[in-house]
């Protein structure tokens, strides 16, 4: 199934989205520890039809994050290492066409401390590879229907979690054992964390920069960003 | 010059951005014509260290552009084709490290109708482009400091343009026959518009599907991109 035809029910148009600001849900707002030095390396998990935004609005997040306390050099105040990750090195095709060369496969890619699943098709392989993962990493998160990638993989059985808007029905049929959050930018069970759709992915990127960092740091990120929505901040 | 130190002066962070909603500027909101059937080609100019969010944003929202009175196939009520336009095909790197393979080259490149120019390092042959381009297209815009690529090709001279907030005194410098606006979410030149920096791109790419099909398709796709900022409406 292309990744279009999945995500581009009309239904959605009749949806109107909340956009009163506080409107996510942290289930715990515990702090994530940051290496004293040296980088939080964060995988980007891409295979056919991944959708554009909903990778590029978390990478551009966590490249933006400046800690000028952790160094004297730019490099040391830049605290995440960006990479993708796919079952094959060769060019994948994004959404709209955008066309992609991963940097590891799922067998080559260093071991990261956050994974971010935006909508994509997906695979058995991707699934594996999150369950080898969600142990050693500090969180997994995912974007608009990148949520049924985790829920496909078993991470989100027994919690809550939220998807783009379209999805909520054909979600909730889909894994009953999991509590769908409507309306909100995203639900943070901690280790596995899932925003709506597309653009809500960025607030779950700067709330996760808040989780290791603090709000000012994130805020400074979002000003960076010229990014107004508050929808990431709990 | 690597794309990040040009960006990432620490400075901004000490600069608050107005948040507040329609503020941008358009000297005209001159409707753009669609053709009756068929695609509007959208060009995307990348070359090396092209900053992410601002290709992806505009991307994604021209991407998800559904206009149902086009069509009875979803092929037929998408109404934008996107592609991407570099020096070679040969890989680029964008932000963060981003691996991106060109469609097309300079020379190769169909006729497009709406370029994209985010920021990113640049090129002559990318400013014999644009010019080669301006008259033909119905617009160019560029996106955070990609407005130094549009003032470097000579589009903008005699007219009023932004650019990412930390870089005004830095492009007003560069380019003093060009009018300098800060603030804003976009300035709207009709066939040559800018934005601010990095994610007010999106809002600028509404604001262009609001001139090319009205207001109800940008609301419909916002709506769908759960996007909460409200900065493209003017």
């Amino acid at each position: 199934m292309k990744r279009r035809d999945f995500m581009s029910n009309t239904a959605c148009f009749g949806v109107v989205v909340a956009t009163t600001p506080l409107n996510s849900l942290a289930f715990s707002s515990n702090k994530l520890t940051p290496p004293a030095k040296g980088k939080i390396p964060v995988a980007f998990a891409l295979s056919e039809g991944a959708t554009v935004i909903d990778f590029a609005g978390p990478w551009e997040v966590f490249q933006d994050v400046h800690v000028s306390e952790r160094g004297s050099t730019m490099d040391e105040q830049m605290p995440f290492q960006l990479y993708t990750v796919s079952e094959k090195t060769e060019p994948v095709t994004g959404s709209g066409g955008l066309k992609l060369v991963p940097d590891y496969t799922f067998d080559s890619a260093p071991q990261p401390k956050v994974i971010v699943v935006g909508a994509q098709r997906g695979s058995k392989a991707l699934h594996a590879w999150l369950n080898k993962n969600v142990a050693s990493t500090d969180l997994i998160m995912s974007v608009c229907t990148g949520a049924f990638q985790l829920g496909r993989a078993g991470l989100l059985s027994g919690k809550s979690a939220t998807t783009h808007h379209d999805f909520f029905e054909q979600f909730a049929k889909a894994f009953p054992d999991v509590t769908v959050k409507r309306g909100l930018r995203f639900v943070d069970e901690e280790r596995v964390s899932s925003a709506g759709g597309l653009t809500s992915g960025i607030d779950l990127a700067l709330h996760v920069v808040e989780r290791y960092f603090g709000r000012e740091v994130a805020q400074k990120t979002a000003t960076y960003m010229e990014y107004q929505s508050k929808g990431w901040i709990v």
